[in-house]
Parts: C-alpha cells; structure tokens; sequence
C-alpha cells in the first residue's frame, strides 16, 4: 500500500481564526496576540499557535487511516484509528511551545534566521490520546526501556506532510527509547486537543505530543512510528533547532557539534502589556504572563520588578486559586504553564522586568545578548516592557 | 535492639588531609582547594569536601550493623552488609555538591547565614554500592513505583549521627518515590568510594548517593530506609536547604513557603587561578575549571572570556580525550561534572569570565545579587577571575 502524503500546493489550507498574529502565510506560521494567551489557562484550539512547514495534509479517520510501527522492533504493526481508540485514554495539560517563541527579541539585537516570533508561539492544551509506550508495548517493546534487543535507542516520527527542507520528503523527529518508553513521561499519540478531534492544524488525525521537550518533536498527521538505533537524520534534528554559541556564524557552523533541542529551559514573558507601553504616574497597572520550564520541572516562582530591576516582588499564580502548596510532583504544573498576577503602583517612566525560577533553581539570563545565536532559539532573557508615562503626554497636549 | 546512634563529642575525629580548606572545624567541614579540584576527573577521597552537622560515627560493618528498610512497604527488612553485597553492584562517577558551594561570592553582597564555602564544596567520585531500586525490591516495592499500595510516596533516610539542629536527633532526608525505584535515576546505597571502602568521613559503612541532586539529600551513616506519605519533615528538609527570593529576610521568612531543593541549577568555576590574580600582558594563561548540572541534564559547553565579557570562546573539556560526539545520554557525563580547559593570550589589567550551558539550554545568571537569597543557597552566577598585569608590578618596583 502506498504511504499517504500531504498535499504539495496551499489551496486547501484550513479556516484559521483572523485574530491570529500571522507571522507567514505559507507555510502557515502564526502566533496567539499577547493578550489571548492570558485569556484562559487552556488555550483554544482556534487561537493555539499555528506551527507549519509545508501545506496542511487533508485526511481521514477512516479505514484508510492506519500508523505503522517499526524498526528495530519484535513486531511490526499497523495501527488504525480504532486500534489506538482501544488502547487506555489518557489526557494530560501541556504547554506546547517552538524553539524560536521570543525570537524577535532576539533578531533586535543582532540578525538570526528563522520565522519572527513575539512571545505568543506557545499554547497550553489538554491532550488525549493513548501513551506511545502502550502502543509500543503492543510491538513488543516494554516500559522503561532504553536499548532494544536489536539495538534500537531512538524513536522517530514520521509525518505524511511534504517539506521544503526535506526536499519534498515528510516531516520527522526523533526522541530517546527511554522516554518513549517510560509511562510517566506521558508522550502520547494525541488524537483530542480540548477535549474535541484534533483540528487540521494540530495534526488530525493522530499526532505526537512530547511533553517538556521543544514543539519541534511532537509530531503532525502522524504517519510511521520507527524504533532506530541512531536519533533522526532528518533536517529538523541535525540541520535545524540546535543551538549555538554567540560566535558562530553562517560561515563556520559544524551541524554535527551540536546536540538536538530537546528539554528547553525556564522562561515567563509579560502578557498584559504590549513592549512598549504607558501608565499613568502613581496609578495601579495589573501584570500579567505566563511562566515555564522544561523537562518535568515546575516553575518555583515568578519575580517581578516594577522599578527597571531594582526591587522585585512574587507574583501571584491565578489559574488555579484555591490549590494549596503540595510538594508532589503531580500538583506541581510538570508540563504546563503557570499564569502568574501581580498588580501594583507604577512610576513611569520606568521598565518593568519578569523573571521565572525552575523548580531545579534554574533562572533566566538577563541579557538576550549573552545567549545569542544565530537560529535564534530559546530566548529565555528576561522580559522587559517598557512603561511611558501616560500623563505627562496627555497634559503637553493641553 | 536499640538504634545505633553516633558519638556527641568530637574525639574521636578521623585524620584529615591538612591540605583541604578548613571552613568549620566542629562540625567538621572542609572543602578542596582550587588547584586540587582539577588535578584529576576523579576527585581521591582524601581530598573530596567534607559535610558534616555532627560528630562522625564510629561504625563497623560486622553483623551488629545492618539498615532497617520500613513504612509503607509490604515487607519490612533488617540488612546486613552481606546482604547489601549480595545485591547487583553498580559503579556510576557521580558529581556531590553542597547547595552552599559558593556561598562566599554571595555573602559578599549581602550576609547570608551558613559555612562560607568558595568554589570546592564539591568532588567527582567514583561510586560503588547497591541500587536503592533492589533494595527496595526486598521489601516488596518494585521498579517505577510513585505510590505504593499503602500510600508511600518519598523514601526516608535516617542517619546514625548526633545533630544540633535536630535537637540531638540524626540527621535526615527524603526523595520522592518514583526518583527512588528507577533504576536509571541510580540512586545508591553505597559501601565504596573510588574503589575502596568509604571512608568514614564520607558515611562508613554506608551511605545514600543521590546523583544529580543536591548532597544533602545523600544521607551518610545510613541507619533506616523508610517509605512514607510525606516528604522528609527534618530541619534540613523543611527549614533549610530551600531557597528564597531576594525579599526575604529573617523576619518574613516562611519555610512552608518553599519545596525542599533537590535537583540542581547549571554552574561552573575556574579553578586554575584565585579571584584576583597577576599575568603578564600578552602572554597566555591557561584557565580550566569544572561544569556541571543537576537532574542528569549534561554540559553542552563551557564559554569563556578573557575581556571581561565583551567576546567569548568555547573551553575544550580535557578529561575524556578521545572520546567521539554521541547523542546517547550515557555517554554525556549524566552525573559527573565535565572538566574544561582555555590556553589563551591575556591583556591585563582584566577579567576571565566563565558561564555553562546545560542540555536543556539552561544558562547561569550574570549577577550574583539578582538570586542572592538568605541561606546563601546555590550561587550559580558567572564566575569572575579579576586579572592584574603582573610586569607593570615588576616594572613599578625596578
């Protein structure tokens, strides 16, 4: 049976809600406005960023649907839709987020390559599906395992979608066995965004999704699910999303130096207020954003600095009011994003700065300049957004 | 039987190297001077840091010594020292670090409360000993267990030893579950150290090692293993070892406030030269330090300047020439820190700055005041070598 494959033109894309920051029409990349990412603690689908690197693929849940699991496996499987429905449900909350969200911030400072994005290519969403490590088990693989017996480390995903970069080919990535494998690193084979079937344009009708680790690897319009003994060749995984030193340019960049993306590190952005903002003197501002890491870890606190870093304050979290400090793991946000608050008086002109701590006490650079590079990932300086004083102008057009 | 219980006074003290830097002499804590830090991968054990709250036990391994292993567990244990050898043994070269490894920076910002420790308050060991996982096997808790069956969710380890701040009591600590019964998170029960008997400065007859966490958390003079609901209520879990925002002080302190630190933020240290040292101008120096990161996260790489931040060069690490890239994660130092090395030209008066980069592209803080915190707790800022011109001093006294 021929491999399925997504459309090679751009005339069937899906309808996409017109609030969405589009950043490029083909293929379609664009990002949730500031203040809709702090709307709500779940994202909707609608206004979830939009991440793409050829044309939307147009398929079915059919009979003719069917993921096929490989490779260095003891029994090679073709999964269809009803196969995966039959496996246990799961639904965990989990931020989705592309390596190059903040990169504008980043492309001030010194020119990087890549797709501009402000602070909006991420989303938090509840996804259901099946753990990859049931359907795994079902080709013979078991928990927690890190090498198979015929060698196999590494599981690739395989989109049906067709790519530039792959010069025609499918989009794929790869993570290691042992996290495949492991049940609570939850990586699902999600076929529910919000409790609804997974739109177009999140992967419909079976999609990855790797929790903690870089939008990158959770794969769309799932196709092929292979155990290999060597992590992906793709142009995703070592051509791509890996990040370098400040003094590497174009001219001396060794791909291979550079380990793939995968865990991404602590990160919180100011949501309420736009880069460059105004306030009245002495008047109450309401701040607010959200706050991540990677990797399972979960934000420990957010600062805030009302006075350009002088003096910080905690903020509040606001999305789950109510919950009392437990220190188990499971109540502590592992793979979603924490909304925090803190409203306060306001001196303008002045900076006001975020700052998020890990639960790992990881915290962000200061400055973008020191973690410059020249793909411009994983912005994690701090946010800064400048407050003008809204009074003053107002009283010299008096 | 009653419970062993370690000495109240301090006379009878092992010999020490007289070379370590002595930061407390009762308790007992010394760390390793700058230049021995790099003088080999493996740290000998004679000069590994020393960490003490009390007087050291004075233990046998004979058949009066065995750990109690209880709980929350369906089967309760007494074991020997013959019955920990009887387990598989494993070797892992595993990084231990003090959560107050350099304090002194911070304290010289602002006073923070605790043993001034410089930049030697860890040691790269090479340790030997059973997996907590088969320990807890014996007692009918198996593999990958977050709850057990009665409600366990942390392991308890309880030492022999006599504390002040517990009132007398032994010092204690705990880790969650599932951390515990993986066997991949390698979490010992550990009778050697660098191939040899553990010393009993370093927790004679047997201690807990658990890597990639920070050392309080790897009980010495181990006395009891005991499954609980709740974590760890000692003094060192609950109203130490945690870290505060800049705002609190003494009197707004609220413990409960916090999680207990475990896992461990990204940080290196030069070590080939003091704070303020001398060279000539123009002529190379070499700089080698040591990077590490906590949770099993590896060193991607090391950047130094040696212009005071204006540009900066990746380290080469020394300690595994040879060795080809690979992406496995057992091969890329998992537990173990990474030794780096920079031979360059100098031009002083100036500073050589040195800042890691973690595999989840986590960075280190620039400054030192912006996670200063009350107990001094895990300063993981750029560490600075200010460099004065050695010929202008000459020159001047000609």
């Amino acid at each position: 049976m021929p491999a399925l494959r997504g459309p090679t033109t751009y005339d069937n894309e899906p309808p996409r809600n017109p609030l969405l920051k589009v950043n490029a029409k083909v293929p379609f990349n664009a990002e949730t406005p500031r203040s809709a990412l702090i709307d709500a603690y779940v994202t909707s689908v609608d206004m979830f960023y939009k991440r793409n690197h050829g044309p939307i693929p147009v398929l079915d849940d059919s009979d003719r649907y069917f993921v096929t699991v490989g490779g260095l496996v003891q029994r090679h499987l073709a999964i269809s839709m009803d196969d995966i429905r039959m496996l246990p449900k799961y639904t965990i909350v989990a931020t989705l987020q592309c390596a190059g969200n903040r990169r504008t911030a980043m492309s001030k400072k010194r020119t990087v390559k890549g797709v501009g994005w402000d602070i909006g290519a991420l989303g938090n969403a509840v996804w259901g599906g099946a753990r990859l490590s049931d359907v795994l088990k079902l080709a013979k693989v078991p928990e927690y395992t890190a090498v198979t017996e015929a060698g196999g480390r590494h599981v690739e995903f395989t989109s049906v979608d067709v790519c530039k970069e792959e010069n025609g080919g499918p989009y794929k990535a790869s993570i290691p066995l042992l996290q495949a494998t492991s049940p609570e690193a939850d990586v699902l084979i999600a076929y529910e965004m919000n409790g609804k079937v997974l739109s177009r344009d999140h992967g419909y009708p079976l999609r990855v999704v790797v929790p903690g680790t870089i939008g990158a690897r959770s794969v769309k319009w799932l196709d092929k699910i292979e155990v290999n003994a060597n992590e992906c060749q793709g142009f995703f995984m070592q051509k791509d999303y890996k990040m370098f030193p400040p003094t590497v340019d174009w001219d001396n960049i060794k791909w291979p130096s550079r380990r793939p993306l995968m865990d991404f590190p602590v990160n919180c952005a100011i949501c309420s207020l736009e880069d460059v903002s105004s306030a009245e003197w002495g008047k109450k501002v309401i701040i607010r954003g959200y706050a991540f890491s990677g990797g399972g870890r979960g934000i420990e606190r957010v600062d805030v600095s009302v006075d350009g870093g002088k003096t910080w304050v905690e903020a509040r979290r606001y999305q789950k009011e109510g919950v009392p400090y437990v220190s188990d793991t499971e109540d502590c946000d592992k793979w979603a994003w924490v909304l925090f608050e803190l409203q306060t008086e306001i001196h303008p002109p002045t900076d006001i700065i975020v700052k998020a701590v890990d639960s790992a006490a990881n915290v962000q650079p200061e400055k973008v300049e020191t973690i410059w590079n020249l793909r411009g990932v994983l912005n994690n300086s701090w946010h800064v957004v400048h407050v003008n004083n809204a009074a003053k102008k107002i009283s010299s057009n008096l």
